[in-house]
């Protein structure tokens, strides 16, 4: 484990210095306002307790020393003194620029058709539930493949927003607090028809979209109705990798996605492809059904036609998709935001019941958060 | 209003030429893409039947004419044939590259301190929950200047939430589905301490953020505890004014959120000022109290903080803010991607009874646009 041996120090800046040769610089500014000190931070709750504009705009370095693995900093000109455990430098300023964004497929894992040979991610119900190291493996599965299945949930409806209590919150939408999937007479979406569905992601017309979608099978006695599941971030690293201008296209240039039925009329706009400042990818939409009418300016569309047929094409690739039967008892919990699914055509003879609800990834990385802490 | 007078045609496109001598040209691909036929689209639901990739990639218009205010369109390849009635193209296509977003800076109406010389945006309960003419009115507020009072809202708890029913959905979180605001021992969030809170927004480190707040009054007998508003784009737009530097830094410079408590570990990475694909604002966050370390590369780190001072500065303007008194009874509900609050240390005698809620602007909206088109 690393260690500071030395520091430098101006007025503008402390400099730490690492036992393997590297360094770290930090102005002086940055360490004013992470004081780790009882008056610039509430010591219950760790929230910052100071305003930047408290902070004199001409904040200098005063004194700055090592003493018993603690950095010991004294401001100009208004005298503060701060100290830094040597805990706490090592965790935020080793690595100083390393962003951490659990959206990022920097701490994903992308996958391909092939890449679950030893079987797909699953976890036991029960174990689930009891909140011990296996709900902890299912949640990772979640973070880093975007999705698990849940096997032996019993067939009981509702189950579905009971399973959501495990990790967050259940998003109601205008569908409900859950939805039923099976084949309806005038159905306002054509996921309650026996149609296949192609590989989508649900909702983009909903600003936020919902971060985790969960189908529970409660019955399962048709021919077909077999689900895909296929992951968008490794689609959208292959755009890139064929055609990096396609990227660039779809994270630029943004289209309207609408869903309108009676009591109903829903908008929004956003990327196919949406990257964060470091240009990594964060989130994937793609539902054909639901994007409304493209404007974009008249010189622009002929490239975005040609990024999007491409990002559709990959997407059909059969080679990068997972096929299963989702069975009467099992569940599956997906990203929303990265994995996309798909449905193939189902029999107008047998029953093939599935409830769905939505949640939202904040609430299930919180809950892994602690339970990766506890470990 | 426009009327089409004659039409332009070659492989390529069609191009509209209108009655003012404006014109719209329409690529094969996009007229191809936007069919209104019963086997492109669904007439039930509107959904698009047709993915991209069904479309020939050498899609082309092989005659197009004007007939009985129609534009009827063959294709080669594929022999398909489309119609586009009038109304639609007069709609879709008479001003073709502007985007609808109803989330930028262009569809509100900004404002600072003195904008509400007339009295600030309000409308009495009664009114708005019976779903007529005063609701539209008061979620019209909303979308233009981000916030509405509602007057005469029952002292009962709980009524946030049957609030929020009348035009979207509860969002819950790790603080419950509602939340109470009062002075508490050992609080796990300084809100619920009797400390003033600068101007901020709420939960930046939730991904994504709720759009909505609403605070409900249920007791207000202390000394002090003044509400305050803020319009965050208007602060925003004074920035781009003052230092487009500052305001690009900020909205491409993102940065870490983060609470936590005994059960929570919420983290998001968000930029400060976020923007469209035109750089129009779309959503503004700032809470310095959860603002995580903020690591940057260390080139940018001298003028992020630059930006970051001068954007808190110009939040702390009192010009820009409207001070009123939320007294029993009333109901503040406002947009939490645009506007922010504040509030003014009260007392530790007398009471101070609050109870917040969440929820989402899509649903929102969604019942604005329907109470839009029965008008």
């Amino acid at each position: 484990m690393a260690s500071i041996v030395s520091l430098q120090q101006d007025a503008d800046s402390v400099t730490l210095e690492w036992d393997d040769g590297e360094s770290t610089p930090l102005p002086a500014i940055w360490l004013r306002d992470h004081c780790q000190g009882v008056e610039s931070r509430d010591p219950g709750n760790g929230q910052r307790l100071l305003n930047i504009t408290q902070i004199p705009p001409d904040i200098r370095i005063a004194a700055a020393v090592l003493r018993d693995g603690r950095l010991l900093v004294d401001f100009e000109p208004d005298g503060h003194h701060s100290e830094f455990e040597a805990g706490w430098l090592l965790e935020h300023c080793r690595h100083f620029e390393r962003q951490h964004d659990d959206r990022s497929e920097h701490t994903k894992q992308l996958w391909h058709g092939n890449s679950f040979a030893d079987g797909l991610p699953r976890c036991h119900y029960d174990s689930f539930r009891d909140g011990a190291g296996h709900q902890r493996e299912a949640l990772r599965a979640v973070r880093d493949y975007g999705f698990v299945l849940l096997d032996a949930v019993p067939c009981v409806p509702g189950e579905v927003l009971r399973g959501i209590e495990n990790f967050g919150f259940v998003r109601e939408t205008n569908y409900g607090p859950l939805f039923e999937v099976r084949a309806r007479i005038d159905a306002n979406n054509l996921a309650y028809t026996n149609l296949g569905l192609g590989c989508h992601l649900d909702n983009p017309y909903r600003d936020p979209v919902p971060g985790l979608q969960l189908l529970h099978c409660l019955a399962s006695s048709t021919d077909g109705g077999e689900s895909v599941l296929q992951d968008g971030f490794m689609a959208a690293s292959i755009l890139r990798q064929e055609n990096a201008e396609h990227f660039e296209t779809l994270s630029q240039q943004w289209i309207n996605f609408r869903f309108r039925d009676a009591d109903t009329d829903l908008r929004a706009r956003a990327p196919l492809i949406e990257v964060n400042d470091r240009a990594e990818i964060i989130k994937v939409r793609f539902n054909n059904r639901s994007i409304d009418v493209i404007h974009l300016p008249h010189a622009d569309l002929a490239d975005f036609y040609q990024a999007y047929r491409h990002w559709a094409e990959i997407l059909e690739r059969e080679s990068l998709q997972v096929e299963f039967k989702l069975e009467a008892g099992q569940l599956m919990l997906f990203d929303n935001t990265r994995v996309l699914h798909a449905r193939r055509a189902f029999s107008a003879t047998g029953t093939r019941h599935l409830q769905g609800a939505y949640s939202d990834l904040d609430g299930l990385y919180s809950r892994l958060n602690q339970l990766e802490q506890s470990a």
